[in-house]
């Protein structure tokens, strides 16, 4: 049994050395030196070409590099039938908290505009709403998106989730489904983007949506580029009633250079580093399922291609 | 018995309020509109003009409107045998908790280096140190340093506190003393300063403080201004010892409009708003101290004049 590592923007060397802490003896292909594709039964793979995990007739398991694995349906030619393992990595979850109680924040207390005082050598107070009195709003309460509800909550923020089905989390307002969307949106000031992207949430951030939060709100995206309808909150910015927009994601990445977001002055954008993946920790559930492929055991962590997470 | 009022950066309608929800009978008496100097007793000060206090010859209790002490204590002609109270406010602390979160997060996610990015269109990644990796030094381990300190533990960074006496805090690494000084600063990366100012500490922050400090550390003040010896500070940020600043605190305030800190590229500043403090809670320990002053019983958060805080 061979794995194949089939990434552009990962390195393999040191994903390599973290898998042979635990399997010394694996048999480890760099994508595109594959030696002989019938050896190839399971594949580590970030944002593949299109078509080409067919090309492995014994593939057996499909292991996502990212916690998102629409990059991995995307494909039109995926082989049917191959189970699909989401990476799950408490590294890569707190990564993901990192940057969104540091986008909070920022929104929260100014920073954004002082910055802008800053550059005009002006000293000024603003005012600041009480952290209690602070709706955020967390789309989508997966593992990713509730560990973030729950530390924004420990700040005191008045902390409200939404997901397609019920989650009752400590210290998070749940709402769910087509219904409960629109008074979550109208409680929320800052609102956090952290779903899967699927047919149902691709481009759920568009005008609709926009217009149902409260003027003056803010909008952090770290889930995908795909859940935002760039036009549409560009236009929000521009008539004042999403006050800024603080983005990791986007469609296509790497962001054109001659796309606007890059100096409109109420985004804020960085270059899809939210998410930190640490090889160290993350190849554990990794080397669990490649002991549980070879034993016949069930496999963790699988994806359901229908809804798509 | 009457209160003064005595500020030119708080609201005293809003204070007035507050504190009338509890003392519906006092009689506030807002500076310069003293009435009889012979009625007050008690003042609320922040920054009053030296040699003020001494104008009111009941006098009895001095209340800062402000965590630090020490626009109080500069007064040369303070009324000597005044108890002083500093202020304690739950939401206060809170709000340093807040900005101390963020500022570090903001250095240790490469978001300074980002928005520079952002501005030449350029999509990069940096690399970014584990957490649990990443020193965290907190000079001065009092109310809201201690919190500071234990806020940022929870996100698994090696903090570490240093103070003038031993404090054990979990999670956190204690050093105190001035023996204590050199091996905190050499494992940390991201220094913040939660001291009080006093004779001790003035200038703490300067060229051999730094020069301890590893290549590409960074400082984060929100205490006062005169803990940084602003010279200093620039000379290391322009070698490149030091990779940033943040600083809301300055000598003097509001910081000139020629100040070199307004257009360095490695600061960030912004006016003083790192401390929010919400008078509906912060008036509970002040009403405490107003009643505790007619009743004659003990007073509370009184500062030592000797030690400064």
């Amino acid at each position: 049994m061979a794995l194949l590592f089939l990434s552009k923007g990962d390195d393999p060397v040191k994903w390599s050395a973290a898998l042979r802490v635990h399997l010394p003896d694996l048999d480890i292909r760099v994508w595109p030196e594959t030696g002989n594709i019938e050896d190839i039964e399971a594949a580590m793979v970030w944002m593949h070409p299109p078509g080409e995990l067919k090309r492995y007739p014994k593939l057996r398991l499909i292991l996502s590099l990212g916690a998102g694995v629409n990059h991995v349906l995307d494909d039109p030619d995926l082989p049917p039938g191959v189970p699909i393992a989401r990476m799950v990595d408490p590294g890569l979850t707190a990564g993901m908290v990192e940057y969104a109680v540091a986008g909070v924040l920022r929104y929260h207390r100014n920073f954004d505009v002082y910055e802008r005082f800053q550059r005009e050598s002006r000293w000024k107070k603003l005012p600041t709403p009480d952290t209690a009195r602070r709706g955020i709003g967390v789309l989508g309460l997966g593992e990713i998106g509730g560990a973030c509800a729950q530390a924004l909550s420990a700040f005191g923020f008045a902390v409200a989730g939404w997901s397609r089905t019920p989650k009752s989390l400590e210290g998070v307002t749940g709402y769910f489904g087509a219904e409960g969307l629109k008074p979550f949106l109208a409680r929320t000031d800052i609102l956090l983007c952290v779903l899967p992207l699927t047919a149902a949430t691709r481009g759920i951030i568009n005008r609709e949506l926009l217009a149902a939060l409260p003027k003056g709100a803010f909008v952090i995206n770290i889930a995908r580029g795909g859940h935002v309808v760039d036009r549409d909150l560009i236009a929000s910015l521009d008539s004042g009633h999403i006050a800024g927009a603080l983005l990791d994601v986007f469609e296509p990445e790497p962001l054109p250079s001659d796309h606007p977001y890059w100096h409109h002055p109420k985004v804020t954008l960085t270059p899809h580093i939210a998410s930190l993946t640490n090889p160290e920790t993350a190849v554990l559930p990794i080397v669990e399922n490649l002991k549980r492929l070879k034993s016949g055991a069930p496999l963790l962590n699988l994806v359901d291609r229908v809804s798509g997470y």
